[in-house]
């Protein structure tokens, strides 16, 4: 008699022998239009239920691989900065013991301790960012931490020319404008990938998926609606295509599970999560 | 002063002179995720009303046709046997009586008796199966009877090259192993129906379309949500090619009308039964 | 690092050392009307965390009891029989261990088993019964296992005088007339309790809570909605007069959380398995 | 084989032999905060089969009394004046054949019609008006048809002292204050009723019952929510109690179902009307 | 210390300087199916706060733009008459001032009087309606005014050869007939629009967004729903387009936000105004 | 023409002529359950078009009465203590030209700026606290600054016996244990009410209501669902009650409202700040 364990499917190993670490990132404390990011990574092991293990777009099975499942970070509310210590901790210690960290946010702005710690052990990394929102932005009614500024945020370690952005829809103008000059933005869609991945060749490349970036008649589940976005299929045929990069830290973030009752983002949410880790490795 | 007649719009004709016969089957005793399905058509007879009769597709109107709607059957809570065999003897009366049955679902499980009661006079009886899942596996969870096994159920009577896949994009790794044997399975899209029209040719077909085909974009409301999967505008280019066939029974089966409450779930399977009816005559 | 355990809150005991055992019996097979409360168990655990271990109102905590959470039962789908041989066999090993068996359902059907293999033990076996509707037809539909039929299978066993029932608030003219010479039947609310709690005295008693014998203001979330039931504070009263008695098992049913998007149901549910628990010992 | 027929639960009498007549009349065209009572007769004939026949409350059976359901009337989309007549005409013709009207709203003006028809035959009609608003307005914004101002139309030719309300609990302070000289108003709750029904006697009544005399926590699926009703039981005692009095013609309004997705706000409305059917005979 | 000032994002001019007025007519009276577009305006201002102000698409800003936003006009309830007639004096008004009127309905039928206030100063006035429906009814039920016959009405006045429709995918058989002769219909999508804009030139245009044109997966917010439509990004390109002509005047109807919990209908209708405004200038 | 003007109904003064002072706190960064009282004024002005300016209960008119609503604070996301100190100094701006601020919340921490404010003013103020929760711990997951301290945070300052609680049903043992020397708690319910106004008698007094207070049946829209609380007629007596005291200021916070869908909730929140309103003066 056992208690009662809960876990992503097929993510079944235990951790010392886990290759990919996955982890939950409950955060939502700089959300500004609607909350509720924290409640995916619950709702995504929930509901994963609902998924095969086997992929046919992949002809992979997680069944094959050695994938672990730490649960939730534990975080105070109302500290971001506490907060993105605990998660750059807990990263440090999986890139230490050559894992690769694999998280499940909350809002965009988990990535970034997320990346400083990945970035920390590969200071080369490059960053495959897609989202709709450039967040690029200086600061964001006078803060520096949040969702709005994260790849900005990231932008100040990694430098000019190690981020390259997909599917972007959505900025201020300066936004666009500054890009110019320090990312290589694709605007709407997927459409310069496979130059990107030329360009990437073999270096170590962190993935962090908004899933906003998907149309929100797919993904409605999050908290600022972009009409305009990329569909399911050609977002998957993106992931596919990652599968020759050398992938040493990924996330996805932004699903806001209680605005979508239909439990379709959730669902969607999961795939992208189980295409992510049959990629990886 | 009559009593409150409920049909579907346009199915207007009495039970004597009508050349199709809509029945409802609800249940969804087998569903291995979201129950519901027993709810979708007396949700679709509702939300009927919403619709035109006349198609610009197919430029046909439901009101030129003899088509006759007799409610749902009454089945017992809990056995899935009796079930089965309720359904199945009202179909082969409707087939007997040189009709043609259009069931709507219930859960796929339903087709596996009004399937057979067509065989059952047609021995050389093709199917077509419009689905996100293969439905192929032998059990599930030890249970030979379920929406999981409906398609190999049938092929233990119709037997190999008999039955047509299309869409197809979940299963277990052996599922779709299995599949190459013994049906012809299209994954992900109708893109193999021109040629499947063709070997066909004039055999008596049936037609089974689980409505989870479609992406949840545009169907959310059904048990199990696969994203990925086929836009409206796709599925009814290819039911409108059915219209070469001669199609001796159909259904359509798995919507779960409480999962999506815009409502826009139970318009589709309305739009969808309009058009394989119009397709059938 | 180890795996993600869920449990209820406050329900940290191994199972070696615990007195109650709590376990979900995940099954609504038979729900004629609405189903989902598959569900319940698992909303129940995530939402717990939204709950005090301490009671204010019988100034108890959880953490000062050993209570264990095994989890979820594993039932194949659309085979009730095989389901509450599942649901028997487990609680046949808790009892024989010498514990209090605490079960979630699921539909009522699923405290058949439970009450037969406390009964098995304890041959004197009281039975409280809580609920909006009777539960005593002979059969259902022609089925003789449904939640429509539970307490008159118990009483096939238990026998007369044996059951006390209270709430009830709907059933067929012949479920209220039978009740007469066999149970002790309390419409409408729990006005009978105190006398009913001298009459058992120190005998053993199973404690089964159909939710739904609340009002639907408060519990919504439930298969067949039935106005005019007892407040939430009537029914904590009621169940904290049980401390009294001697309870050698108990369950809560027919929570059914996707019809009650604001969470109040499962609420509801998690405060009444809390003072229950906190009751037994 | 007969074609689908859908009545409310029990009412299964034929036109010629019923003693009482439901009909629906699904109008919302001068509804002002949130539109939505013409999907109530529907809503409720669907989950009235989650209903019994047998009322405990009453101890009488709807499978015992002749009621007959005549479905809902069909109106103009956008024209108020031929929509209430469409109701007068059909009450007149219920009423001219010495049959009982019972009519499911729609929004309270669908009262008007029906109660000037009954008003007809006869001319010493008093009114009982349950609601949690007075509806005495001489206008609504400059129109004198409305949903706010329809006891004051009524008054118009029932005239002083023949309009009882209860429950009232909102309404501009010249509506309480007129009235005072020409209707008997009972603010918040049915504590007058007892006399009252002595002041009527055998007088013939019309019961008009506004739902949302209830509190919203019962009865959320409404248009205008007003926080502080009665609740359901108070509700079913005072409709009990009415069964002295020579009711000739009753209504039910202001369901609005789509307002309430846990079917609650349905579910009452279902049990108020057959404890309204069962009190009438 | 101001009052509240509640106005759509970037639509922050003054009357009297502002180049386009925006005005909400929140009027449902005639909808068929389900009601509540008369929630659209207030829904679109209030989350108009999660886009920002700047199109990617046009690289154009509303800040640059000069756009004053008037409220809402308020309406008597069940009276479209006077309705239309509010509706047809603002306009008249803000035409006059040499002003751009830009309405936000509400159901379609709003689009009558704004209409014949702009075709009143311009007699040569054109139409580009993007729709599901065809909206060519002579009459509705009966009615002559109605969300099924509004183009009908303004082919009263406009004449043959001055409606350009796109997009239409449902109506009765008569309707497609009869535009043969009098207007220029685009079945199911916006394929025939670079050869209507040759063909209109510099001619005077109102633009008419029946924002049912979309498909539901990504607008389900809407009183009917058509599966089929065109994607958001389909729309967009086809609004962009219209930037080289002479617009006069343009509405957007048919947003039901209620349908919607999700909020992505009421995203896409906000979107879709940003866009349209940013064309007209 | 003058811009669109949005507040809550009946609040019409102007600032400089106004007596209370009501403005919006939509700040819900420290909200551990379900976060989105950040919705909550603006959802509050909207609905409060459905509420009448007149109460019956106190048979007073919001117009006759001199409110001015100032709309929403504007506040950096993610930053707790710039967000409190903005509050701080708007409401010492009200106390100090000698209006009294009403505050719609927001989570429960955006009450301790607001009452240090008042506190700052009046030395010897007292504070009567209605809530389901006892808000007294000394910190929450190491954090001082939290809804679930915010009663021991103002207790910093006010010291012992000026803090009146009431209604509280949940907590931590410790604060039920803390609360005896340091406030004066009345669990579950305002039994205690009349005893304590006595002993305020005249001294300046800030009223704060947490409508969780209230029992979810009719309050299911806030963060923290707790079952067994008052009802709203209860917490109406309760609040006319305090019409006899001095009140310097008040706020009501913890609506969530997209946790109901219904409306319920914010219908009720519309009706306690109207009553409140007319307390005061």
């Amino acid at each position: 008699m056992n208690k009662n364990i809960s876990t992503f499917i097929g993510f079944d190993s235990e951790y010392e022998e886990a290759d990919i670490v996955v982890f939950g990132s409950p955060f939502d404390g700089t959300t500004s239009f609607r909350p509720g990011t924290r409640f995916a990574p619950e709702a995504m092991r929930r509901d994963s239920y609902g998924l095969e293990t086997y992929s046919p777009y992949q002809d992979k099975d997680l069944e094959d691989y050695k994938i672990y499942d730490g649960g939730d970070l534990d975080f105070p509310f109302g500290n971001p900065i506490k907060t993105l210590n605990i998660i750059e901790e807990y990263t440090k210690k999986v890139v230490n013991e050559n894992k690769i960290p694999l998280m499940i946010g909350g809002e965009h702005l988990v990535s970034l301790p997320a990346i400083k710690a990945v970035y920390n052990k590969y200071s080369d990394l490059c960053i495959i960012h897609f989202d709709a929102h450039a967040d690029l932005r200086e600061d964001y009614l006078g803060e520096k931490l949040s969702h709005a500024t994260v790849m900005r945020r990231v932008w100040d370690f990694v430098g000019d020319n190690k981020i390259f952005q997909f599917g972007i829809r959505s900025g201020e103008k300066e936004e666009f404008n500054w890009s110019k000059d320090h990312t290589t933005l694709n605007k709407f869609n997927l459409e310069g990938l496979d130059q990107v991945l030329e360009v990437i060749g073999d270096k170590p490349v962190y993935i962090t998926i908004d899933l906003d970036i998907l149309d929100p008649s797919i993904f409605p589940g999050t908290g600022t609606i972009e009409p305009g976005g990329v569909s399911f299929n050609e977002l998957l045929r993106g992931i596919t295509k990652l599968s020759k990069l050398n992938i040493v830290g990924a996330d996805i973030v932004e699903l806001s599970p209680h605005y979508d009752n239909s439990g379709t983002s959730t669902a969607v949410a999961c795939k992208v999560l189980r295409e992510l880790a049959l990629v990886i490795k």
